[in-house]
């Protein structure tokens, strides 16, 4: 069996998947790039589904009602504006969070309880109901809606982000996964990345769903950072319907493996591209950490070194400074033995367990002007990895974020 | 008894400390603003010292010659240079940085053993001994040579930093106590902030004097973050040698409170120096968290939201965006329940135990043009409190690290 990308893919690409958007004027200085500013995307039928939620002790009102009805794993769409976070952190905005999701529910036929919700953007500003209740009758939602969903829920992002693989048996598509998602600040999730959403086809036995979102979550959603500031509001939800008449996978099969590996392509794929967007970006940034103890370190020192500050500035200055790569990585408060550990950048090998090796700096400095910078580091003391994603710091990313509202 | 700051006081003010500095051509690029790149600071006898030394597990060469110095407490000066970090992370500088401190225990007719070393500047690079070897003889430590000093161990600092106070009895000076730092970036220490010094001429039995440092570490340098990078060099060294002629001050007694209170005010000085020419910082930014059920939770949430990129950059467009604060205290991993926190900024009550509070936006977007913008956000749930130091960020703080080699 294999995992082919497929070309344009998006969140309605697998079969039984609708999805649309509008502009229903959630931002006071007029419409926003690209127009949409509410959407829904849900299945045709019934799905199982699995999602994890911010660890933000501060949470926006959607959360609330999202972590009430995630457990049950049989969540079948989503309904999601941006311009507001809907976050005025108390008790306001959880019944609008739930009047929400009920429009979203009616608009798609299926029970509330079976809809989620998701809002992005301003926070501390009570949500306008009334501009979501008059968009939600005007959305007209298609089989291939997935791109327009997709705009809908952007923010600062500067591309829409998603992806399609199809899983294969020689030719026979078995099934596919969608989905897509959006950043492009406040990232640094400790769950998933604000919004993301992942649609399958494939027939997904419930348990084995809610076990396999998590796990992919932990390598990928929750290897990405954009600022180190995680968001109220962040949502990953992924949603199986069994609309491709694929036998339902269990967990422990060789399917089920199949499956997770399509799964863990699709998000990974999303990862990249909300890092490469990521507020002010000019670079992506790949940590691959080996070597290492085991896999928590692998990932600390990974996460720490893609969110050290002074690595982000050099990359944005293409400035082969190893040494702030090496520092950050004995911040983070894992096991790091310099006398053990290799540091290399765009595939040149710089910092050799103790030893520091001539290269030539203006050589690197131009090969850093690639799109993506991968920075790869080997502790030297065990057989564990981990990747994280995140981008250099910019001028422009202070631009956005200090300009932001007033 | 009263604590008075010394207009114009340094780290040399306290009776019987010595300093000064010359240019020993530490920068490739010539000689930096200000000239000086390699000072000494020492006390004419013995003294008993306390010490604190980075906690990243990569340490630059002189954390391992001063690691095995400092238990002993009686440490009585130190050399430093800026301009290289003698960092080469492996083996490699650990014999210059013991030659170096050898050089500044000759000049300051001291035992090797009780001499400290530190560097600053570049990592990476092998320290040219040679400069340090030509430059130590030819400098001339006097008795108000600390300003010089304080210029000496300065890299990307805008601005020396220096305080000095007076514990008086009445009209009647008991002692004093000075200081010297230097940041700028690569400032969360944990444990001290890049380099500081502390003198005083207090009689200080030696096991308190190692005890008082590190409390008061805790709650002044350990509390300042400019951009969330560890440095491997972080060093605070603190003094006494009793020259005031002052009864020995033991643990326990009002004059150890006293002792303490004038250490406290003095790191306090410098922590806030620190901050506010954090690199390209245009505002100090002080959080203060009350209410907190511990003192753990207190500086973990005044810290993460010192930390946050996003409340920086809000604070850097002088924007009274209170929402960001409360999500970065929120994503402390602290216990925060937003229906009992309340937000303030500039001393104006923003969110009030779950309810926003109408505010004149342009007004409070006035009052943050300040040279420092004071956050303070009360738990509601105890009485512990704690606060901590930051800066904004600003695209000169990018500036500063995407072009600092290349």
């Amino acid at each position: 069996m294999t995992i082919e990308t497929i070309e344009g893919g998006h969140a309605t690409t697998p079969q039984g998947f609708y999805a649309g958007a509008v502009c229903a004027g959630m931002y006071a200085s007029g419409p926003k790039a690209g127009g949409f500013d509410l959407g829904i995307l849900y299945s045709d039928r019934d799905c199982t589904s699995g999602g994890v939620l911010t660890q933000n002790m501060v949470r926006s009102a959607p959360v609330y009602v999202n972590e009430r009805r995630f457990p049950a794993g049989n969540i079948r769409g989503v309904i999601t504006n941006s311009g507001n976070a809907n976050a005025p952190f108390g008790e306001a905005g959880i019944a609008e969070a739930a009047e929400m999701a009920g429009l979203g529910a009616r608009k798609a036929g299926a029970p509330d309880e079976q809809f989620a919700v998701c809002s992005t953007g301003v926070t501390g500003v009570l949500i306008p109901m009334e501009k979501i209740r008059a968009g939600v009758p005007q959305i007209n939602a298609t089989r291939d809606g997935g791109p327009d969903f997709a705009t809908a829920i952007m923010t600062t992002d500067t591309v829409s982000k998603q992806v399609a693989v199809a899983v294969k048996d020689g030719d026979r598509v078995l099934y596919t996964v969608g989905g897509c998602c959006k950043g492009s600040g406040m990232i640094h999730p400790n769950m998933a990345t604000m919004l993301a959403y992942v649609t399958t086809d494939a027939n997904v036995e419930r348990s084995f769903m809610r076990t396999v979102v998590r796990e992919v979550a932990d390598s990928t959603f929750n290897m990405v950072t954009v600022d180190g500031d995680t968001s109220c509001s962040d949502t990953l939800l992924a949603m199986a319907n069994g609309a491709s008449g694929v036998e339902v996978i269990e967990a422990g099969t060789p399917a089920a493996a199949q499956f997770k590996a399509a799964l863990l392509d699709v998000c990974t794929q999303l990862s990249r591209k909300l890092a490469r967007d990521g507020e002010g970006a000019s670079h992506l940034v790949t940590v691959s950490v080996t070597g290492a103890q085991d896999e928590a370190t692998a990932r600390n020192v990974a996460k720490t070194v893609a969110l050290s500050s002074l690595v982000k500035t050099a990359v944005a200055g293409n400035d082969p400074n190893w040494g702030r790569i090496l520092v950050a990585a004995g911040r983070s408060g894992s096991p790091v033995e310099p006398t053990r550990t290799s540091v290399s950048l765009q595939g040149e090998v710089l910092f050799d367990r103790g030893k520091v090796l001539p290269f030539d700096e203006y050589a690197l400095h131009e090969l850093m002007k690639q799109e993506e910078v991968v920075i790869a580091i080997d502790l030297g003391s065990g057989s564990a990895s981990a990747t994280a994603w995140g981008c250099d710091l910019t001028t422009e990313y202070v631009h956005i974020n200090a300009d932001y509202r007033t």
